[in-house]
């Protein structure tokens, strides 16, 4: 199907939710994805392109013709607008622009002024406001008169003063099921949140979590009404945030599926840098007491294990906190009963596997002292792992760096030079 | 304030959204916790109890009288109850049911009849129906009409046909602005999905992020429509399922930020204990090798550096690979194309990181058949590593295992083994 019939593609999809169809597109390898834009263009409307993921969107916009495209983003509300446009590069984008409409691009470049990942580039600029002595009856006939001004879907209607600043919200349901003589003040809900467009989307997504919000009033800097952001964005913000969390953990700096070869190297080949230099950094510690494995080489059968163990418990307890950080459980108030009960938790797994190890170790070189040497070793280094675990997330978040990104790598290097010293070292005074 | 004064605290939290208030008790420890439920069980109502996490609610439901959470119970949707509900234990459940008043112990019942982490679960009973042919007008005087039957909130209305089975959903907003005499069938959009009782709550949270869902109907066994889903509750599905992935990958059970120590260790312990039989096995590959350690020591200070970036690498094409299964964007269709570049990304990676490391370790120990050795084991044990993260996570899949549970053990299984093995064998043969 591939081989050049764009009509028998537009035929097959038709029907299609614009959802599946770009799920279809996805699958697709970039060369493919590169000829469906050049030879069915019109399979990518605005819905379809607002569904694919970026790294998809980014290939197939480069082969549409920015007339094209600017059609497509005038079919989206503005929110998805912009999510469309923001990712083109800037000279498509200028030529984009220039194809839409002098009062629709203003709208767009106010938009893309506010910076990325911010609830002004998500906000919606369409929403259903009304002052709060209008009542329940005046409110939905001028909605009905109001017709294709209003967004193409909303859930609530907000209720501004006077100085056009959103005091609260009113769910299109209970307006619905209200008699028509009632005020919109007296069923409103207050608006607990102000959000602005420079709010960070992490936070907003916490507020809709939080507060099971649907949908929320935006509000410029003299707190007049200025737009509206929905759950569904949100949901999007969410995945976005959580993946970017366990990437981040796991030292990739970004992903995507369709991403070459190149890219993938490009994104993970830093942290494996970084990761090259901590593992230096251990051998040098190994390399002080080469004397001692030279008289005993069990010292380096063994002390991989002390290491391996350190890091799997320092990444446990780096999880559960990244966690905690990322959803504002752990906070101030909690914060030193939290760092005690990781310290004691690694301590008592320390002295669990310091028994079973030690045992395995004896019988193994049937050395006791060894045994000795390699279950203190291990408390010592699961304690220390627990602590790090904890304490290198909350010191990034001190300094305003994102707990997940990096943490990994200061924890292993801990538990690496921690377990390796503590085991060479207790063994060197011990047993040489 | 904790010092007894029931009255006290709830004047002091009055005016606060149940989620502030929610938010605050679980800064407390637990003992706190208990005492405020014997105090002012009064804050404790059910919108305070339904935004509680599991593992507090789990201790302040134990020290409250059933009578008490069977009020509390009763005042939510019946979702929210069942959440509610289903976490008690056994016997203080009865006791709580024998306090419902018939009619909805029997919906309860039946709720948590479904398995856990279905849509059963989730579902509420509460909805608005109509049939297809009813107007626009004749909907919303119903609705009025209904007033208090209706669900607190909702966002669509379900067109049902003759045999009760929904056949489209009108968002509300949309009943809003069309004119009183337009027929539902007209405006209402197609169902395109079956959601029933016993789906998975992973795939209904992955519904209506694709298709942006803000409510979904759900059908009995026979198709007639039986309760609703809404966003909200999806959001929580989203975050709960995404930390149980991270904290699977990092080998952590289920963790709650309020366990004790012991529940702590409860929850690693196990997989420490799978991590300490792997780094034995890893270390009988290093115990093959002792004569080659003992002939040069250097083996021992550089083979930690092979196994680590091993793990590193193994552990980002493993965390892609996860999140790419969990959002279902890596299929059958792509998987091929998927798991070459995983391994041309771990080579690529190799025979940088060959480079630089065959620099280090000669001029280190001064030894460029050395150096030779540990570039070569770099490139195998880095191509290993990108298969083993791929491949891991999607055999597991296959045999219906939850691929982010256990498979960071399985590859740094590999990479230490293959790693280990692929440095001592070749020094062994080339250098001795």
């Amino acid at each position: 199907i591939e081989e050049g019939d764009g009509a028998g593609i537009g035929r097959l999809l038709e029907g299609l939710h614009p959802a599946d169809i770009a799920d279809l597109i996805e699958q697709l390898n970039s060369e493919q994805q590169e000829k469906l834009a050049r030879i069915a263009p019109d399979v990518l409307t605005g819905d379809v392109l607002a569904n694919l993921q970026w790294d998809t969107r980014e290939v197939v916009a480069a082969e549409l013709d920015p007339a094209h495209l600017a059609a497509a983003i005038q079919e989206l509300d503005s929110d998805d607008a912009t999510l469309l446009i923001e990712e083109l590069d800037d000279a498509l984008r200028q030529q984009v622009l220039a194809e839409v409409p002098e009062e629709n691009r203003a709208a767009l470049e106010s938009s893309l002024s506010f910076d990325e990942e911010t609830a002004g580039r998500l906000m919606q600029r369409e929403f259903v406001a009304a002052p709060d002595f209008w009542t329940v009856g005046h409110t939905i006939d001028h909605m009905r008169a109001a017709g294709d001004e209003l967004p193409e879907l909303f859930f609530d209607v907000y209720v501004v003063n006077t100085g056009f600043e959103p005091v609260g919200a009113v769910p299109v349901s209970r307006l619905m099921r209200s008699r028509r003589d009632v005020k919109l003040a007296d069923i409103m809900e207050e608006v607990r949140i102000r959000i602005e467009p420079d709010t960070d989307q992490e936070d907003v997504a916490y507020y809709f979590e939080k507060y099971h919000l649907i949908s929320a009033p935006v509000v410029d800097a003299s707190g007049r009404l200025s737009g509206m952001l929905t759950v569904d964005d949100m949901v999007e913000v969410i995945q976005e945030e959580n993946k970017e969390d366990l990437l981040a953990l796991a030292g990739v700096n970004e992903a995507g599926l369709t991403d070459t070869v190149f890219e993938s190297v490009k994104s993970r080949a830093p942290w494996l840098l970084v990761n090259l230099g901590t593992a230096v950094l251990a051998s040098g510690v190994i390399a002080l007491f080469d004397a001692a494995i030279t008289q005993l080489v069990a010292l380096a059968v063994l002390m991989p294990i002390v290491a391996s163990m350190g890091g799997n418990a320092g990444t446990q307890s780096l999880a559960v906190a990244v966690r905690a950080i990322s959803s504002r459980d752990l906070t101030s108030a909690n914060a030193r009963r939290v760092i005690i009960r990781e310290m004691l938790t690694g301590t008592f797994n320390g002295l669990i596997f310091a028994v079973v190890m030690g045992v395995v170790a004896g019988l193994w070189f049937q050395n006791w002292a060894l045994a000795a040497v390699i279950a203190i070793a291990m408390v010592i280094n699961l304690a220390c792992a627990g602590l790090a675990g904890i304490l290198v997330p909350m010191g990034l978040k001190r300094f305003g760096a994102d707990p997940a990104v990096s943490s990994s790598v200061f924890v292993t290097t801990v538990t690496d030079v921690v377990g390796f010293f503590a085991f060479l070292g207790l063994a060197a005074m011990v047993l040489l």
